[in-house]
C-alpha cells in the first residue's frame, strides 16, 4: 500500500534510431510527461535511445531500479529493428513466447499474407499481461511494471489513455507568483522556501513580451504546503516587485 | 586522429525539472539532434533528467564512457536548482573555481545589483576552457568533452551554432525507397541489406495521405554503400510494389 501523498515514479523510454537521426521529432515523451503529471505522477526521466539491444536492456534495467513504472514507446513492429519486447524480456531475465491471443489476432488480420516477421509482434516476455485498450483490438502488453506502447503518436496516445487511470495516484497542486526582479536577487529566498515548506520551486525568467521578469512556481502534494510557501514568499519579498499571484490554487494540469 | 568515416558519437543531456513536470516541452534535443546529424555525427542518446545532483553526475559519467562528446542543456542560471556546472565537476572528479573572466563579465553586467547567486554562474569546473560565441559576450564553457549550454532555446541555438563546426566530421548519405507493401513482407530483406552492405535501414509505415505504404531509408558513410544497397533492394523486390526511389543521393540534412 502506497499513500497517495507519494507520487508514482515513472520513467519513459523512447526507442528508435529515427528519433536520434533527426528524421522524426518525438511527440510521445512530452505527451506522456504532461499527462502523467496531471495523473499525480513524478516523471523521473525521459530517455531517447537507439534500436540497439544492449542499450535497451540496460536502460530498462536502470529505470526499473528506481521507478514504480516504466513506459516504453516504439520498437514493436515486424521489422528487424523492432526488438523492444525481446529486450524487455532480457532485462527481466525471462524468455519470450508466442502468445496465442496475439497470434490469433495477427492471423485474422493478415490472413494469407502473414509472415514470420509479423509473428515477432506476438512474441512477448513470459509473464506478460494483456490490457484491453478500448476501441483498439490490439491490447497493451505489460510485464511487471513495464508498459510497452507503440511509437506511432496517434496509437501511442490512444493506448496511453486506455491505461491512464491505472496510473493515477494523488495530485500535484501549483501556484505561481510573477515578479519584476532578477532571478539572482531571489535565489536565496527560493532555496529557503523549498527547504522550509517541502515544496518544489521553479523559476522561469522571461525577457520579452510579459509584464513580469520571473515566474516562480510552487508545487506540492498538498494545498496547505503551497499556500504556506506562497504566503511566506509574499511576506518576504519587497511588495513593489510582486506583479501578481495566481489565485485560486490550481492543479498542474 | 580519427577518420571522417567514423562518426563522432554525441550524447545530449537536457536538465530541468520543468521538462519532466510537463510545463515546458523541450526544443533543444531535437534541434541539436537534427543539426548534429547534418554535421556527420551519431547522436547515441538524449536524456531528460531532473535538477538532482546524483542524477546529473551519474548521467554525465555514463554518457562520457561511450561518447566522444556530451552536450548539456540547462541548469546554468543563478538559482538553487542550477547545479549543472558543479555536477559536471563532480562527474569529472575536479573542483570548481571562480573564473576571473566570467566574474568580470558578471560584475560589469549587474554592477551594484550583483549577488553571490550570480557568481555561481562564473564558478566552473577546474580545467574548463571558454569558447567565444560569436555575437554573444558570454562564452561557452566546456571541459574535456562536455559542452555546457543554457536551456533557453534561442540562446541554446545560438551557442550551438557557435560551436557547430568544431563537431563536424564526415557526412551521412541517405536515399529512400517508397513501397506499396506491408512492412512484415520485407522484414527479412531489410535485415539482409543491412548486414550485407553495412548500411543503416529505417522502415516507416504510413497509413494515410500518401501514395506509398512504407518508406525505407538507407544510410551510410559512403555514397557507394547506399547506392549498392538501393540497387540490390530494387533488384530483389517485386517491381510492382516499388512506387519510387529517391534520386539523386541526398545527405541527411
Amino acid at each position: 500500500m502506497t499513500s497517495s501523498d507519494t507520487p508514482l515514479r515513472v520513467a519513459i523510454i523512447l526507442i528508435g534510431n529515427e528519433l536520434l537521426s533527426g528524421k522524426i521529432q518525438d511527440e510521445n515523451g512530452h505527451y506522456a510527461t504532461r499527462r502523467l503529471r496531471a495523473l499525480g505522477a513524478s516523471v523521473t526521466r525521459v530517455s531517447i535511445i537507439p534500436d540497439v539491444q544492449a542499450d535497451i536492456v540496460d536502460e530498462v534495467q536502470r529505470c526499473l531500479r528506481s521507478n514504480d513504472v516504466v513506459i516504453t514507446s516504439g520498437g514493436v513492429g515486424p521489422t528487424h529493428d523492432d526488438i523492444t519486447l525481446e529486450c524487455i524480456a532480457e532485462a527481466l531475465g525471462v524468455d519470450c513466447y508466442l502468445e496465442p491471443q496475439l497470434e490469433a489476432l495477427i492471423n485474422r488480420y493478415f490472413g494469407d499474407r502473414v509472415t514470420p516477421a509479423h509473428m515477432r509482434m506476438a512474441t512477448i516476455p513470459r509473464g506478460s499481461a494483456l490490457l484491453e485498450a478500448g476501441e483498439n483490438t490490439w491490447p497493451i502488453v505489460h510485464t511487471e511494471s513495464v508498459y510497452v506502447l507503440p511509437g506511432v503518436p496517434e496509437i501511442f496516445r490512444a493506448k496511453f489513455e486506455a491505461l491512464a487511470e491505472r496510473l493515477r495516484r494523488g495530485q500535484w497542486y501549483l501556484r505561481s507568483i510573477y515578479l519584476n526582479v532578477d532571478e539572482g536577487a531571489i535565489a536565496a529566498l527560493l532555496l529557503e522556501l523549498e527547504r522550509d515548506h517541502g515544496v518544489s520551486i521553479g523559476s522561469y525568467p522571461k525577457w520579452r513580451g510579459t509584464d513580469y521578469r520571473v515566474r516562480v512556481t510552487v508545487e506540492a502534494r498538498s494545498p496547505d504546503q503551497v499556500n504556506a510557501a506562497i504566503a511566506e514568499a509574499a511576506q518576504q519579498l519587497d511588495p513593489t516587485v510582486i506583479v501578481r499571484v495566481d489565485d485560486p490554487l490550481g492543479t498542474t494540469d
